[in-house]
């Protein structure tokens, strides 16, 4: 039997989603029409209401003005040590971490030759200014351990203005972790960066 | 740090979605931001377009029309053999099997009388109406076994019109299942299902 036609349009745009496939996207369209119609409709218009969210003009992170709520916080923006992120879902990690008090800057991605993304796709100019801005003495690289990644701190560790500590994220064992299951990078990783007790 | 607000609206409507955490909400959302206008245009719509939906007059399906596209085949409903579901997904389910020819009924759930949800309301009355319309000979029950479940089935079995063999669905072992891992239940039920070689 065919779906009928607006639950099938429903169903192949609810495929896109990272991790949704043929089965879970009718199990959601299905879901979705057993709720009332107010709950479909402001289902509906917050998706399109994503369609409004800016970046902010000070460190490039998802929001709903000019400025974020992190770049108006003088708790945060005026510290000398600041947080760079490849993407808005890292930002929010660190984030929940609770362990950064600094200010941040969202990359839009890493470097990529092969692809065509160099410097300015991914805003190293508007980095730069705002390490100078912000009278920035220390930045942390928080960018994923990946080939790209790692030549973009590499990258930033150069172009960086002087005078300005380039820290990067420490790797080793994650908590938790249980040595016996973790690749050897990872195990080389963690012997390198062992700490005296 | 506060998610912005066109955003933090859209995670709390996709939270509601079955299986959709906090996390995963977030992570839907920030996908769906990584997407072209059109497209988040398009999920926007396709979901709005979920409202337009109707239920089949004669057999409860969800469809676009008056009549699903099953009850508008003469190859499926002038057969003497009807399926009776509690839901969509569960006719999506046999369908997909491509085991059953006949035609649908789909209940709206099942009987529970301590919500207060009677025959009426689970659409009994339809049922019948449908099965004489269609001069059905055989109808099987694809009601899943539950408390409620069976209760359905009972009270089926007794209301339904007299001269109509009620089948319900067997039950046992699943394929590709393990004995060892199965309730005592369903090993009961297949040991009493049992059949000769």
């Amino acid at each position: 039997m065919e779906l009928p036609g607006t639950l099938n349009e429903a169903v192949t745009q609810l495929k896109r989603l990272p991790g949704i496939g043929e089965r879970s996207a009718i199990r959601l369209a299905l879901s979705i029409l057993s709720w009332d119609q107010e709950n479909i409709k402001n289902l509906s218009s917050s998706l399109s209401g994503l369609l409004d969210i800016k970046n902010c003009i000070s460190c490039n992170a998802l929001c709903d003005n000019e400025v974020c709520s992190l770049c108006n916080d003088p708790n945060r923006i005026d510290k000398p040590i600041m947080c760079v992120v490849e993407s808005m879902s890292d930002l929010l990690a660190i984030e929940n971490s609770g362990e950064f008090a600094g200010s941040y800057f969202v990359l839009s991605g890493v470097l990529n030759p092969l692809k065509g993304i160099g410097p300015d796709e991914i805003g190293v100019p508007n980095l730069c200014k705002a390490a100078i801005n912000r009278k920035i003495s220390n930045i942390v690289l928080a960018v994923n351990p990946s080939i790209e990644g790692d030549a973009t701190c590499s990258y930033l560790n150069e172009v960086l203005p002087d005078g300005i500590i380039v820290d990067r994220i420490g790797f080793g064992v994650p908590m938790g972790g249980s040595l016996e299951y973790l690749d050897s990078m990872t195990i080389s990783q963690a012997l390198k960066n062992r700490k005296t007790l």
